[in-house]
């Protein structure tokens, strides 16, 4: 049925959903339809296993040599994937809006350098090409997780897919974008929960880590957290970053700059090299409590 | 110093941006840059005048005999824009997602039908073409508020731009957004509230009302109301529509179904042709007593 | 059955409770329990009569001539009833308080000057009885409307209660608020909507003009809006303050000081007397449309 | 100068305000004032130390043999001070509202029979009296943040004082909350985080724990976390007990019922007791990690 569904024109469509009693708004994602945990892989990381993947790396790519020091410095602290944003979305069209191509090139030579699987987000369809061809995995950021088109060209891709939650998304919604990737064919997707808005004005968001046990009730999908954005500030991050490696997520991903104070975007909130060590310690001893 | 940066490349335009002291994070959408109201006109209607124009229409275009129906009702009633979506954000994939290019087809005999400019949503880069071609205005809806691709876009497009308030978005988030249109080059921009996300649960989002002055303190351009998607049911919807009446907004976006119960989309939000021929005329005079 | 529950102990009001089987949360404010309009009269008003009566006057007494001639300004505009915090409940323990026995001595001086009635907030149950001596109605503060020993001391009362939503209040919890009340033999219950909490920061709360419906549909009691509170700021004031004439609220509340600069507290939501004779004339222009 | 305006009149204390420079909102809660951490002591237990004591038992107190099983339960897993409500403040007046004195008494010989020291709420100034008399330490609720008469009374007594964070309450003003306690001299006071109230769905309330480490740089109060009625649900509670236990705060308070089907209030988030063993096991662990 959902095969056939791809296939038809969006008249057609309508009339197979008018005919086709839906019981519950999702599907694909749901723990319902399929029971057990699915793991996604990227690299030698595992999403959904047991274990706690960590994803480092600065806010935005900014220079090679940038990228590399920071690359190494989280590789030896134990991070397994780097990130960095090559396409950035900004609220500001005059914010330093990310390197582009030449940053794809740069976190390729990071993967060659290190051996390190690179995750970087893909704005749009018209680059969603370009990231696809570098990136070992590709992130679909807050701002666009109900963009649909994306979605939908996110789940052409056979690339492992990093759906941020929006931030005013529900369970629901975010569910629901998921399933949109899905329903074209990606199974790869991984759920990260990055901060919802509220009232409060002492972080930037509001880390809402009851989503994680939600999430895992509802659906079979990986999730991970974002603590650097929730926050928003180092020293909420940190804390932020020991309680959900005890919530039992399935992977972190986490800012890490060489020198924050000169950081192209986001500086206030990624940590320093030696920080992460301590950090990934921490993580992992207290991840080693809480799981299975 | 603009126009160079749009020609620039991603770091050229970093550079620039490093170089440059920006005092204000919007400067186009300010009114501090331009003083006098901006008044944006689509067929005879123009917005930012003092004149209260109303779109109306359904929430999405199902059939020719459908919107026609629909539009001479409302055009009689005084509706200056007939509204109807052919490409439809949807929150699941298995929803109805609008009829597409034939959608806008009839939307076009509408225009020629009736004399009333359209207005229609643009999901994404790839429909653009395809909607600036059939419509007269073309909204950006609220899931894409900070998909900054299609902004661009829309920036190079000579048609008008009814851009929604995201969910959660900041009065500051909502100017930039527009700002990336305008910096493209087009300065036809209408602002449209249509409600916020809180911890209500008594309507489907809360329509706030403290946007239209501020949002006038702060910059020229001219915003509209839409109470439809605000309320959710349409009881809700009337009392709305003449408290934005009386707000001194610059226009209106009220979703009418000659058929609520049998609507493909929102149809408990949708108005009665009969009722809004009530709320037309309670909210002119509203409009009279307080416009200047 | 409530009667005798009144007069029961705790443990004997848990064992009828027990035994009662509750279809609905409440039960005396509901519109299924009372299907006509409650009217509250307070001196010449009547709220839930579809008139508009205006309560008008300063955030906090200052003093005897401050008041009165606050009094005169809004008496001649078309104020119904005068208010005046004389107990003020503030977020720091060394803002101005409030004059206490004093300030209630002032009003009831005003309403021997003037003929209005007037209306201030008690803030415990200790002075409940002072305040209800110089009051003609009470008013129960957003920060108090989950104080269930307050409430069910105005609910002993033979004064008109005007009982504020809390900042973060659903509209059940609201309603129970009032549940309370007349549980105690009160039913001169006045619902008054001033904001609730959300994400925005361009005002200091977000009028939820949707709850007047919502109320109306669910209770009998009538409900006012006080925009004053909602805005923070003068010209939002005002811009609400015509929104809220517009939806078929039963009454209004608006701040009025003679010399807002120098006020004690929240001088810069208080409208100068000029602005209130203007936004009297238009409200009541406003009301006359939309009213039946 | 706050020992002279405690002796003052509303209008001298206004005078003195006037004429004091204030350069901050609070004063005696601030980090600026007292560098060091205040530790508050609760029978054994030492808030603040950096020690994670966990106060335990069930939401309402039932009868004397159910808190006498669970106190047992939670001393052998443990806890260090039994907690259980008397008076209740519930939503609906129709509700339990708890067994009032005789539940105190109850309270009263759970210390005498298990040496564990007890919290309760007080709800007013009226049972205040009777509260203290009875308690080793004096909660006030979320709802009563800003019941500035409760917290003035609670200023006055020698028992420490759990101070809740009110559901919609900003950092600042919890902080104002606690100010006007210990501006009355009563300097033990207990912060407890409890989830705010935002748009999401998936749990009653949404725990913010970045408030965490933003009050320790605000402020040298302890504060501590009830994941309980954070999250309503027993599943996410355990994954919040962990996250909290990793995030340095300075205790735990946790609902446990030796039988939560029947609980008369709040059964669905109350862990089993064989839970609680497990929960205090795994924190006590987590706890070994981060604290320094």
């Amino acid at each position: 049925m959902l095969a056939v569904m791809k296939k038809s024109t969006n008249e057609e469509k309508f009339q197979v959903m008018v005919n086709t009693p839906m019981t519950k708004p999702y599907k694909l994602v749901s723990r319902e339809f399929k029971q057990e945990n699915t793991q996604v892989t990227i690299g030698d990381a595992v999403f959904g296993n047991g274990s706690l993947p960590v994803i480092a790396g600065p806010c935005a790519v900014e220079s090679q040599s940038q990228v590399l020091s920071i690359a190494r410095s989280v590789k030896d602290a134990g991070a397994k994937i780097f990130r960095g944003g090559a396409f950035k979305p900004r609220t500001s069209p005059y914010s330093f809006q990310g390197l582009g191509k030449q940053g794809l090139i740069f976190l390729a030579n990071i993967r060659e350098e290190t051996g390190l699987p690179v995750v970087t987000e893909a704005m749009d369809v018209e680059t969603f090409d370009l990231v696809e061809k570098y990136a070992d995995a590709v992130q679909i950021g807050s701002r666009n997780m109900q963009n649909f088109s994306l979605l939908r060209r996110a789940g052409k891709s056979d690339r492992p897919v990093i759906l941020k939650r929006g931030m005013a998304a529900t369970l629901q919604e975010w569910l629901m974008a998921a399933e949109y990737i899905m329903e074209e064919g990606n199974t790869n997707v991984i759920l990260c929960e990055r901060g919802i808005r509220t009232f409060v004005r002492h972080s930037r968001n509001t880390l809402d880590l009851s989503v994680v046990p939600a999430v895992k009730k509802e659906s079979h999908l990986p999730i991970i957290i974002d603590p650097s954005h929730a926050a928003g500030v180092r020293d909420q991050v940190i804390s932020l970053a020991y309680a959900s490696a005890a919530l039992g997520a399935d992977g972190m991903m986490i800012e890490v700059h060489n020198n924050p104070e000169e950081a192209m975007s986001d500086g206030a909130q990624s940590l320093y090299p030696e920080q992460f060590i301590e950090v990934m310690k921490k993580m992992n001893a207290i991840h080693a409590i809480v799981g299975k």
